[in-house]
């Protein structure tokens, strides 16, 4: 090794010992007679001193000449700080260095590599290699290395087996867009890369394995969104033999796991909710349970008043925001131009206020009475203080909207605080969901869910209604996990890929393996995948995913770095025996 | 669950207790009065017994028609067996069925689910799901798991942070061709999958990561030989601050730490070798050094005595198969086609025996004098009992040649046991190769690999003579692992792009993120990749690494199970901007 220690080691111990140290030049301080040096890496600072007095002169101007990110390797001698940093661990001592190494200069760097740095996005993207030296994303990706490895100690725990699936799999129509790969010893046809380990998974239980896990790439050809990513890992799990009831304990087992041996943190049992619950109570099946602020639906008592936007609409319903009853004008405003924001699409906000004094004043206090307006704030079990909002139309919108008003209200009222943990399992899940692009339904999970038993005969008469055996595990507000019961016979199967819209002859094009399979003694089996780029970010306590993925590709799917994705030459396209053909309309 | 043991988990102190397994029907014999079944899972096995004068008719009658795997719920009690089974860990008791439930009926097997089963290799491919049932290949992907799992410890142990990098980068033209993918978003340009994370890991040496690694798959488009698949799993790893020693040592220690482990084994300190060593002793660089059999080479020896073949070699070189003087005329005949097939591609070979009796005996006697052989057998160390064989003619050729010779020897003189190991790092490995279809030199490990400092001189005037700092690891005569000491300035960088024929201008395009980020910093820094499918079949003895790999392809690239690749829709062709041109000389 170049170094004896490393900078995150020395001690008051180590005092009196000769070292050798490596790293980089985080900051020089030069006060003419004395020159302190701060030495990184990822370990540590050490501080380093040179004194004019006693240092040899050579080594002195060669410290002085180091610059900010030069790679050097010095010797030197422990000795104790006379002013200590107690916000350093290694802050009780410095270096008096007796030789300087420059192994690499370095450039000045184009932005500055510190917690809080100067440089863009744009630009810390080009030189993503620099600001990976800056300890929030250090720290990020060690938090990722800790998710990881104590993901994989819980599941060997329960002997469940790492098994690597392949990448260059088969191209399916069904759920979102494949990356496919084309094939040069079999000109004209294409492999796929997996959105899922989905089918092999299945298969594995099929050959009894009967425990499977893997962490793993998935890829996505989806237009790309903020916060999205082409590829993408999963903790992806299988098992055979089981009810849903032990992959949530399995599963809540692993998360309660993770928040106890990453961040110390006793999560208390995980508890759940039924799909049709989250969408009553929360207008989302991800509801954000940090805090309370349940919908309260007060339809029945607004009709009959000549109130027009009540009288016609589907649902009145609303929030209690606790402690708000004083909100000047202007901060309701604010929140009714938040929901009239196309991307809410509320038309508008009623509200209630219930003033600290007793008294109500609302903004629809012309359509009903100061005693009408007390049996609403009843409802919402009101007390002098508080504020009810309230949104009103087409049910299933109109609560979308007010999930968006009950988070920015949580927002506001400190309720969404990142070091506070709240989980939730959403069950019961629909089958299928209407797509009004295709005019057809789509499987909501995949077409390998499971339906409820006791709901199979409404699949000819009402497929909207059919609930499946389909979990999702929620943290924050944020759908971290999901997974179902599968299917494990070949006439369900079938029956599904019917209702799917699959022709026999596709559904045995696409799935003709899996089917058969199914008819060698597959087991009852279950599983989940927990999207692990947003649950350490989760941990993180961040909003966004990038700093927990070491290179990412940036909204447009580019890797602005390498520069990719890039042209190839003709030979490669021509060994490939495809021809690039740029659409008219994208020029 | 639906079960409340294991079908591996039953002892003799489980007698008595009422218990529900749940598993394949693995065998059934029916004696009349009495049926037993044997009920498998990936635990293990365990004996059902159904008796005509005791269990209930309609659970006989059931258990009767049980069909081999099917897949079953039962509920019995177990009880002691009479006749015990000590080669199954629950071979002393067997479980008195009361319930029988079918979870899912089977076809019969197009094979039999056995550890020497009847099948085929193409349909046991075709029905990959049911061979992964046989307990052989279970328990290879089993192994597999336990080598992830303790290189992980070990690595995790040693300061190393697992880091993902992206499969989603760019085509280099270097090294074997990439599977490229094109981008939707970006008509006519293309992502590549990674022949291995190789930049990546020196960025985030760059970065400061320090000590880096991942169990990760990588890519290879090269036209399919008998073991290659086209994704493999690399055990990839990278350190800072590092000398090559520190490399050796370090995963020499990984290697041990499994062999210890996994296998129980104590692995000696693993011996060194240099790469000329090798050539000249082996006649490979990556000899199997479980026996000694090294070449002698006598050419001073063999001139001035008429003999043309010898006369006109560059190399007369041979090697003593020990106790090998009494074979017949005909064993040597056959050793004599080996070496001539045109894979091997000697013109002929020479034989010296050294009688039990003393006397020598060989197929040039009339060209040499009795004494000149003793010369020969001495400089051999060879002793009555002894057979030298011999090959001539040009020096490389002529050692690659007996290199396959020698393997042959080993194999016949049972000196290449599975079942033991001996490892070997090879060291200073040259940095190009000279290859005749490009006309240039190429780096044989790769372009980031750092010369030795004092060879560098040689790269105008002799490239051919320039030793790198690259090493591989060779257990039992395979390479397993290799890597380097990286270059990490600019100026050797780019040194060696112009040398590998790279001009200023491509060298930037495709590594111009590289050659700039050495500029901000970079550390002194090295690695290595163990080739982990291959790793884990020799931990398994065996020869293929098919069955160390759950879903491999064939030997065209194909996964015959799915029935990839295979052709995608016009819409997606569309999407992408690519259209398909099947070349005509592949119709």
């Amino acid at each position: 090794m170049l170094r004896t220690h490393t900078c995150g080691q020395l001690r008051l111990s180590d005092v009196n010992q000769n070292v050798v140290l490596t790293g980089w030049v985080q900051r020089s301080r030069d006060k003419g007679s004395v020159l302190w040096v701060d030495l990184r890496d990822r370990y540590g600072v050490t501080q380093l001193i040179f004194e004019e007095a006693k240092t040899d002169a050579d080594v002195l101007s060669a410290g002085r000449s180091l610059g900010r990110e030069y790679v050097i390797q010095i010797e030197g001698l422990v000795v104790e700080r006379l002013s200590k940093n107690d916000k350093l661990p290694t802050g009780e001592i410095e270096v008096k260095v007796s030789k300087v190494k420059v192994l690499n200069p370095s450039k000045l760097p184009p932005f500055t590599i510190e917690d809080d740095t100067d440089g863009g996005e744009e630009l810390r993207m080009k030189y993503r290699y620099l600001d990976l030296r800056r300890n929030p994303v250090r720290e990020s990706l060690q938090l990722r290395h800790k998710m990881a490895q104590h993901t994989r100690m819980f599941l060997d725990g329960q002997n469940f087996i790492e098994v690597e699936t392949p990448v260059l799999i088969k191209s399916t129509p069904e759920g979102a867009r494949d990356f496919v790969v084309p094939s040069r010893i079999h000109n004209g046809e294409f492999y796929a890369l997996p959105q899922s380990p989905q089918t092999f998974k299945q298969l594995l239980m099929v050959s009894g394995f009967d425990r499977y896990y893997q962490i793993v790439k998935c890829f996505r050809d989806e237009d790309l969104r903020a916060d999205r990513q082409p590829e993408f890992t999963q903790i992806d799990c299988e098992m055979s033999f089981i009810t849903q009831e032990d992959i949530l304990n399995t599963f809540e087992g692993l998360i309660r796991h993770l928040f106890k041996q990453v961040k110390g943190v006793e999560l208390p049992d995980v508890p759940r909710m039924k799909y049709d619950e989250a969408m009553q109570f929360y207008g989302s099946d991800k509801p954000d349970t940090r805090f309370d602020m349940k919908f309260v639906d007060i339809t029945d008592l607004t009709k009959g008043k000549n109130f027009q936007v009540f009288e016609s609409a589907e649902l009145v319903v609303g929030i209690n925001a606790k402690g708000c009853s004083e909100y000047s004008r202007k901060q309701i405003d604010e929140l009714t131009e938040f929901v009239k924001r196309p991307q809410v699409g509320a038309k508008g906000l009623v509200y209630v206020q219930y003033r600290t004094d007793g008294t109500i004043k609302s903004s629809v206090d012309k359509f009903y009475s100061g005693d009408e307006l007390k049996g609403w704030t009843d409802k919402f079990n009101a007390e002098p203080g508080d504020l009810i909002l309230l949104l009103a139309g087409e049910a299933f919108s109109t609560r979308k909207q007010l999930n968006e008003l009950r988070l920015l209200m949580g927002d506001r009222l400190g309720f969404r605080d990142k070091n506070k943990f709240s989980a939730l399992w959403v069950l019961d899940f629909p089958l299928l969901e209407w797509s009004e692009e295709t005019q057809r339904y789509h499987a909501m999970h995949h077409p390998f869910t499971s339906p409820k038993p006791e709901d199979i005969k409404l699949l000819d008469t009402d497929p909207g209604k059919v609930r499946a055996n389909a979990y999702d595990m929620v943290i924050n507000g944020t759908e971290v996990g999901g997974g179902s019961i599968r299917i494990h016979d070949r006439a369900t199967q079938q029956m599904m890929f019917n209702h799917l819209g699959f022709s026999e002859a596709e559904a045995k094009k696409q799935f003709g393996f899996l089917m058969e399979a199914f008819e060698f003694g597959a087991p009852p089996h279950g599983g989940i995948a927990f999207g692990f780029d947003r649950l350490c970010s989760i941990f993180g306590g961040a909003d966004s995913i990038r700093d927990f993925i070491a290179f990412p590709k940036n909204n447009a799917g580019k890797d602005v770095m390498i520069d990719t994705p890039s042209t190839i030459s003709e030979e490669q396209l021509k060994e490939l025996g495809i021809e690039v053909k740029v659409k008219s309309d994208k020029l």
